[in-house]
């Protein structure tokens, strides 16, 4: 079998991640990439890493809409429906790294985004791609909305202990910390180097645009409406989120059911690793891979649930999670060209 | 004037930033050190930064005693007490950066710490030493405890809301994160490079031993109890702490009157920085200095306060504050040698 | 096919490696670790990124031997050549990443490492296991010493300069500069996190034990001696080693020659990849995989080559390169399980 | 006393800390600052740490000659002369950080810069302020040429045993690795954080703008033309240069008389430590302060010198060093306002 898969917006860092991936995995044949501002040139250009390996030439979205049976897109918000629409027209499978079909309601779209959907009957097709809690709603979809970084790395933490009624959903907290490529390749001097290593900050306090993509999600998970509180943080690392989750234990609820609630939710999940008691979620045991690892403290003496979850923002957080979604599309096992291992140290 | 300063544990982290200090102080002159490792080596041996500029020789802790009217130490906990004794017994102004003295409950002391009070007196005669909080109970006094590092950035940043009656105090949020300096000098492995560089984790969840010390100073402030959840976090840089510390707003409460309580109650505080609306506290802006820089913002879509605060874990969350506090205790301004500017990147 | 293969050692930084490694090699089954620190423990309670990956229990080496057809060792220097005996009389594949057999002369060896050779004889079916440069000795061979760190990047960096005549060989300097895994697992004040960050310095000033090692392969192509003065530094990164090397050009040689030669030495090796006029060797560009690319340039006004190679330390340094051994030796390709694509960022 | 002193240029790298250690000065006082990007916003709006300490807003380069009486400039090359030819008729001192009147020759200028020298006159007033090796020069003069940082770091380290006569001059080279600050405050790819966080490479490979001025510093010190390879690395730290050389020892020179020479030359001079034997120079010691640390090594087995010297690229090559200049023309102590003490960690 081979897919011919096709990477729009290739040159950014989540579109490059894409192409690191798709060249392992055993099905996959990248076929095409594309790029606004490096048209014309060899991605290997653009990222020395790539020389030798991947020494493509950037081409128009076109080209890879043409050539390719999978679209992936890394497009700056806006930009995605009109490629979308052209997928759907083509019967082109369409896999949206960006954040133009995660909201379901137009309004919040609007709020955040400033834009308008373009086309509802495309949004209508569109779903939700974060597999471990939507698994049944991606199959048979051709347009899949991948989640944003934040927007995977806290519900897969707060969903289990929401969905079995363990916790209050009224005062939750999300402190988030992610490294530095979730800004993005383009330079900036919150991320020019002098300026932000050795440095940490908190940014966009309470008002960062995975809001409500996270409490959309959430919501799907509690009867009662879900007041989140989302701090985001500049970890001066290249990558990986760290989302430290708190929420008030309903009376009388023990560490133990908590745990034995994570453990049941995710056993069949190979990309969500509960760790055992007395480990504690790093984001570097998930370096360059799809995992999200997760672990659970009870903070007995505030009656408070602590749950750490860890992924490489770049991968599970974006790529990883994007070919995940195609293999569940396209009816392979989730985990095929996904079986990467962690460096140790 | 001059006075003579001494520094017990100088080749510690703390102790070798309190010499960093001292040797700036226009009064204090640095009279003798002491270290158990590394008994008889010069200083500028263990720390060649040093080299030419303090190549003064550890000694043994008695010999600080008897050469210096002020006495710093920065021992590990439980080696304090037998050296408060002797300092008050010979007329000595004591200071001390370990955890001896600064939980004035002796139960609280032993669960956390596992070790009793030698002294009752001694521990009645001794002073908890956060000036923004507690300056007049300090002057005059002669065994100070110097607090803890985010013993002292999360009081900092919460307790002019809880003063002031804003938050509620039944579900407070300290997510800290330190720099690896916070660890001290000695190699561990999760301070070992490799395994540190790009990591990023909580450790001791809902269980250091700053815990209780932080209650205890926010229980001041509040006629209800107290109930807080505070996770630390391992930063991979050198230096800094980073509070975000999140409560529930009590209702009708606007964000012009948060900002309005903060701003006054540290107007008159040369070490606190009210940031201004728009700025975000970082620790890379009160880097080597002893300044607490201090933003709040509202969250009002969840009703919640998020204030963070940022120090320099080794200067205001220690050495600096241990000698800002021998300021005020020999009557001195209590900025001198402490007008410290922080590099601009 | 299904190699049986096991690792001494698994616990250090080179053979946790090599366990990454080897997981994801087609042919290769990790059937057996050892670890004397850490025997009866998993290897994922070690490195907690390998939970769910690798909970192989670490054994003793003597179980490795007994159940792998191919030992890889990753030991202290003096503790290989008992193994490598007891691998010969069992007719296993040695592959030894420590520095027992990788000097051929005993005196040079007890000159700088302090131990004999235990068994002459063993000592002459090793080979020095760099494959770009002496494929053809490899072949056949069952014990093979895989090179240092140092001591493949510099050869290969300097070697087709000196096989075509170009260079002179009385003043060759390598001024190499490592990452920190170069220093090993275990904890120590050079590598302690706030010690190294924000630090550069040179160690073993022209004393370094890969002096020897790299002088020993460079003779080969020399008719001359050589003569090397190699200073190493430390990098405060966690993986890679760029090696700037410096040698007079003989007069009347053109950047043009330079570079031909370059590329034509190594137009037929997977794992060189000689980088295009305007790109200069980057630590970045080669990390978790087996490259080592090489950039040459001319200062014209001085006379002087400077040839500048880029490896990852941990892989074409020390794992990867030795699973490129056995590849070798076994008659597979030699990139099964080595086609690393390096992160673009 | 106090000096009126101002920078043009302050919002830039060089600039902010000339700002900073001025802030410090006991004598100077910092009266007026400019900026074109910035102009007449606060200091502080830009540079964040700045807040409450140096709230002054930016004004013209104009404002800052009239009102100044040491003008120090910190601007991209080019455009320091006209502002020269202005302080010179103003009859104010001028320091600058620049390149433009580093250079004697005017075609090396033009062939390195691109520019012509606009009032030789004024060029002629000029002098190269390297005050360990020029201060009787500098004295009286009022048009200073800072040095840049690799013109500081590597002829104090190879001075000594070129003036001694020890070395060879026709092969010296110096491979140089840099702190991310000498790129400057300008965001740039190269300087983004994920793609210059753990990589290191060359760059500007024997072509870098800083050789034709350490040439003609070295110069002074040899009767025979002097060769040098310069190759600066990026670091990926914040500040520091460190300053690895080389060159062929004469016959017969040993470590003993190398190391008497190096104590010998340096022994009146403050700012230079010459570190005692066993010691290596790290950007580290340096950081923050106006010290150049040196370590000399001798490779006996290849006849090498190695002297290793170590800046912190923004003082000791930059604004410190200016700071020096100041001191040194006004008749002031030099370390007046520099006596600074380098982090210990």
């Amino acid at each position: 079998m081979e897919i011919k898969v096709g990477v729009v917006g290739a040159t950014g860092y989540a579109g490059a991640e894409l192409v690191r991936l798709l060249l392992n995995h055993p099905y996959a044949k990248l076929t095409a990439i594309s790029s606004v501002t490096f048209e014309g040139q060899k991605l290997s250009e653009v990222y020395p890493s790539y020389f030798g390996l991947c020494d493509m030439v950037c081409k128009t979205q076109e080209e890879v809409v043409e050539k390719c049976d999978v679209v992936f897109a890394a497009l700056p918000h806006g930009l995605s429906q009109e490629l979308a629409a052209s997928c759907a027209k083509h019967m082109k499978f369409f896999i949206d790294l960006g954040a133009d079909f995660r909201l379901e309601d137009e309004e919040t779209y609007k709020t955040w985004y400033g834009c308008e959907f373009l086309d509802k009957a495309l949004h209508e097709q569109a779903v939700y791609g974060l597999p471990e809690l939507f698994r049944p709603l991606i199959r048979g979809r051709t347009i899949i909305a991948n989640p944003g970084c934040y927007a995977t790395a806290v519900p897969l933490a707060v969903v289990p202990a929401m969905e079995a009624g363990l916790i209050e959903t009224n005062h939750i907290i999300a402190d988030c910390k992610s490294g530095t490529t979730g800004a993005g390749r383009k330079p900036t001097q919150t991320t020019h180097f002098p300026d932000c290593n050795e440095g940490f900050t908190a940014y966009k306090v309470a008002s960062h645009r995975h809001t409500p993509e996270i409490e959309q999600t959430l919501s799907c998970y509690s009867p009662n409406p879900v007041n989140l509180t989302f701090v985001p943080h500049l970890l001066p690392v290249s990558r990986g989120i760290l989302a430290t989750c708190y929420a008030a234990l309903k009376e009388g609820v023990t560490e133990e059911q908590v745990r034995y609630v994570y453990h049941r939710r995710y056993q069949q999940e190979y990309f969500v690793r509960v760790l055992p008691k007395g480990s504690v979620a790093n984001i570097k045991h998930v370096q360059y891979t799809n995992f999200c690892d997760i672990s659970v403290h009870v903070d007995e003496h505030a009656n408070t649930l602590v749950a750490i979850s860890a992924i490489d923002n770049m991968v599970k957080g974006a790529a990883g999670q994007a070919i995940q979604n195609m293999n569940l599309v396209l009816g392979l096992e989730e985990k095929t060209g996904l079986m990467l291992i962690p460096p140790a140290f």
